[in-house]
């Protein structure tokens, strides 16, 4: 995200978040509507029989809702962290790409609950998710 | 895993789970009744703010609980599958070590859940966790 | 329902559901793109201040996405259980009704996801919940 | 509780739970390392074959760990609300008792997480749950 290809806002333009560089999960919109990544399946990302982790589902469902929640409530002098995850795991990813699409449900003061799903490159459903993030004032220096 | 500190009984002592290791999980026990992994920090796994992504904490607890279930039904001729996790964050861990601990709360025939938590070094309560596992019998020619 | 006003096929069509009764629970679709069910308030069903019990709400969600699965699946001689829910509440209701709405998200063969919503009268979300059903072969002699 | 036969400190002495007591749920403590309560099996808490509807669960372990919660965070001029629940049903209960048993494992300043079970009489697991409560401020002019 360095190049800030999608026109983040400071200080998100010059953010880096290593576990999500780690598993390769790649932010295409932060829109709350319509907030999505992808994630290349590899050899890495893999449990023993070769399907995609379930680990790498939770953790780019809570890196883009994250990212999506914080930039929204950022103006509003609000940080946000991640509050609970539950991932329902359907059909496995064997190749291809895992594509996260996530909406946010409920954009409270206190909370934001986002609704996603993981999805095949045949548009297959192989997860849903509901993530909750907890949205607070931003510490005093912040920012 | 590959020396098999564990002592695990075929097949599993030569099986790799290449996502538990890109995260660097260590597995301590895979017994039901006080399964435990240890996940030391490191920068890679941190979210924007250096604190220990959320996606870890979730890729750690679904890779020990499979484990631990494939282990323990895979005699009566079952394999095992994640079917959904549930996680709570409670507490940020930024370094040290991340240690979970997980006990089989119930051990169906189709069904195993598992209640879990992840400490931090100074055993304060950093996320609650219950992973529910699919058992199925195991497919022709598998194993 | 004894009057089947759904056109419930059988054995659906005489069957009663005593504590989707209690709690006044009316099934108003069953259809898995659309099942829908509404529970008026009334003081039996409010917590100490005022406000429906979140309790009511669990069960409305249940009832009704255990009924639509059961009916999808008895003609592959199929029945179902439910396996587990999760709620998030976002806004009470005190007045007026609660208003269910769920869809299936997926329709495996040995389980059903449900992502459902409740609204008030003004059409704001009071809950979000996902339901998993468990589908397993009838048994001999059932039905 | 109009008797008060548990000593529940003021306001909560005085205090109803219409929707407890429709389902028919004694509480019998409310420490947070023990929380309990115990609901009677009848006709009127089943599903249409006769086993408790995980309705009731959910409902009763919601009103004991909020009931709980009040008691504990009152004193310091906070009032609590449920924020989200997840139930895993085990075993079905169709005669006797369940018995709800809640222990707090984590009791922040914005934020408690329960951990619950519900056994029948023979002390099998029937269902665990995670119910979360936020934790908030009391409104001016409350209690």
């Amino acid at each position: 995200m360095s190049e800030n290809p999608l026109g983040l806002p400071p200080p998100f333009d010059a953010m880096r978040s290593p576990f999500d560089e780690l598993i390769g999960s790649e932010i295409l919109s932060t829109d709350p509507d319509g907030a999505r990544a992808r994630i290349p399946m590899r050899e890495q990302l893999s449990q023993p029989f070769g399907l995609m982790h379930g680990g790498v589902y939770s953790g780019a469902v809570e890196g883009l809702c994250s990212l999506a929640t914080a930039i929204a409530v950022w103006g509003q002098g609000m940080v946000t962290l991640g509050q609970s995850i539950n991932v329902n795991f359907v059909r496995p990813v064997t190749a291809g790409n895992a594509d996260v699409r996530a909406r946010a449900r409920h954009r409270g003061r206190t909370t934001w609950i986002w609704a996603a799903e993981v999805l095949d490159d045949e548009e297959r459903l192989c997860a849903t998710a509901t993530m909750t993030m907890a949205v607070r004032p931003r510490p005093e220096g912040a920012g």
